[in-house]
């Protein structure tokens, strides 16, 4: 591992910052969200462009992953458990049949070309979670988010996150070696829901009280720092319990929604969010090695083909679970388009697969296009399919990487 | 170096932070700043004492170092040029007398004890800067403010920040082994005037324009990143050209005072301090070795003879420098006490002295500890030498580490 001093932390810092930033912006100005060009970002500047980033370093991959820990934390402190809970009949049956019908044709995808179960596992697995931030930024800047179709996509965004969330614990189980049995799947499983459960009911006796303890210290960025605390913590243990440190974090996030001093936690979270968040998504595009997308090398068939056959199922999948809720009567067609976009969750599987040995550079590489595709379809495809703006809507300002909040 | 995995990272942040706080807090509950917790949590938790945390591991090394830049560059943004040149000769005076009188009987201490004249110099500068946070944070708790007494020390303070600065890079080059001479003094000087009035200059021209186009950026958290973008690029380019990448960082801070997104980018430089901010103090107090300052033990003798002679010319230099406008008709004793306090910048020049081999640990620890002294006096003595607060004043909330904030 090379040595890295403090100017050139700095130095790359910048470059990677400039950069996500630059292509962010560029790529709002063309009507996509930021997420996009801070892919894209890490893709120019990356090992396999440019070169100023070497994802393996130590520290960055440490930074890299407190901002991957950091957006879960922010996304459970966006989730609204009794919402969540209370959502009807429609958004179940999209969230569900929206999971189901994209890890079947993934895998089945997978299978058909030869490859392992527990790649196509993986590459399913990867196919499964909704982009809640990109649904909703989507949605608000039609004017549809009050809509039926608009409450209902995002219920379901929200449901299928959680849904997700237990997947990836189960995926990254399977992906660290245990052995691919009905049990194990159990097991694992249990594990996920076990930790976050038992978090959760844990969590509500003992969180408030000591949030008013905490209440005491009245410094400054206290309630951001101790709710850090309370995250870091809980992904801790849940890497110690064999679930998935996100699901600690994300579960730190619910526990903390409500509580006295929320607001201000979430303005701090959100603060560090922009500093920390992007560097995981420029971490993740530097290690896309773009030469296997090259359609000039015939040895980059297999995955671009890879890649269009996923990307196939992952847009049809979703699209047809507007359809499970039959008896709804708005705009089917609409909720499905707003199912589409995939975003962080199946980024961090397609980084897991790599991570694990489980995934080549050429699946790693096709399962993050197809995530780069389905974000570039939808919104397009939402514009196409939703009714004109209702009158007196102001199209929201561009949220970038604060895409996850939803309008409260 | 150690290998550090990512579930020890986290148990290593919440540690740190979590020590931080809470002595943060039980050192503000006796009446004196967060900052000495925040050290006391670093030796509690470093090293000599239980080991969690080694300043020596180079992700640990990086964070730290950012906490550092980032502290600079929000003094620079809280520092109005303008007030800074319009002080009057009562300001300066103080600051004046403050820097050369500390750094004299800091200086004349070590040669009496023997040591060598470049050791002299970095344990005489250590003695210089006032800490503009902890007596901005000791004046509003009084209610002291806005009186004469209050304005001359805050401006002396800020006036003897930058001298510090200078000094610094200065010293720094010093300490990093270039020879002891007046031409060499010269050289440095000039090169760390240079670099400052150069980029002051030239980022007068520029940076305003930037700052123009960078607004049409407008994704959330934008200006604090872009903000960030040109600190880190600015303490870069300060390495580069051999000053110290405090001043770019510093200077970065001035450019930005008064821009249009000003009090965004003040905001997210804030939140994103509480986090780093700590990590620097709990690592310096990390490498402070408890046991040279064990006075059972003869062989440490010596290190707190040194640190009780240099705290004795620490405080008495800058209580006499109160006296120094001596046309001034106030309280000149409240202004010298109230320049007492040290605090960030004497703990780099300990930290630039061990970096650079010039202190043994015991010199270190007996710098420190120095610092540690001075502000632990300051606060009762202030409240001694203070008339009570003005009808109708509320004691300021504790500030901790935004401390640095100016009453704006």
């Amino acid at each position: 591992m090379e040595h890295m001093d403090v100017p050139r932390f700095l130095g790359l810092l910048v470059v990677m910052l400039g950069a996500a930033k630059l292509l962010g912006f560029l790529t709002t100005k063309i009507g996509q969200p930021a997420v996009l060009g801070e892919l894209l970002a890490g893709v120019l500047i990356g090992k396999s462009a440019f070169g100023f980033v070497d994802p393996s370093n130590e520290t960055l991959h440490l930074l890299s992953e407190l901002g991957v820990i950091i957006l879960l934390f922010s996304i459970g402190l966006e989730t609204d458990l009794k919402k969540l809970l209370r959502v009807g009949g429609a958004s179940a049956a999209v969230a569900v049949v929206g999971v189901v019908l994209p890890f079947a044709l993934g895998y089945a995808t997978c299978r058909l070309l030869g490859l392992e179960i527990l790649v196509a596992i993986v590459a399913g697995a990867a196919m499964t979670a909704t982009s809640v931030g990109i649904t909703a930024r989507v949605l608000s800047d039609l004017g549809q988010m009050q809509s039926q179709e608009g409450q209902i996509v995002l219920g379901a965004a929200i449901f299928d996150d959680v849904i997700g969330l237990i997947i990836l614990a189960v995926v990254s189980g399977l992906a660290g070696g245990e052995p691919v049995t009905p049990l194990g799947v159990a097991a694992t499983t249990a594990v996920a829901f076990g930790f976050l459960i038992a978090t959760l009911v844990a969590g509500r006796l003992i969180v408030p009280r000591v949030v008013g303890l905490a209440g005491r210290i009245d410094l400054p960025g206290t309630p951001t720092i101790l709710a850090l605390i309370l995250a870091f913590a809980l992904a801790w243990l849940a890497d110690r319990v064999g679930s998935a440190m996100i699901i600690g974090a994300f579960a730190a996030g619910l526990l903390l929604v409500g509580t006295p001093r929320y607001h201000d936690i979430e303005a701090g979270v959100t603060r560090l969010g922009h500093f920390f968040v992007p560097l995981f998504f420029v971490t993740v595009g530097a290690s896309v090695d773009v030469r296997v997308l090259d359609p000039t090398n015939s040895a980059n068939g297999r995955t671009l083909m890879i890649a269009g056959l996923l990307a196939a199922g992952a847009v049809a999948g979703k699209f047809l679970a507007g359809y499970a809720p039959f008896w709804f009567r708005g705009r089917k067609a609409l909720v499905g388009a707003g199912m589409i976009p995939r975003g962080e969750v199946g980024l961090i599987f397609a980084q897991m697969g790599m991570a694990g040995g489980v995934f080549d550079p050429g699946l790693f590489a096709a399962v993050t296009l197809v995530v780069m595709v389905t974000t570039f379809i939808a919104p397009p495809l939402l514009k196409a399919l939703a009714p004109d703006a209702p009158p007196g809507h102001v199209p929201a300002e561009p949220e970038g990487i604060d895409m996850l909040a939803t309008d409260e």
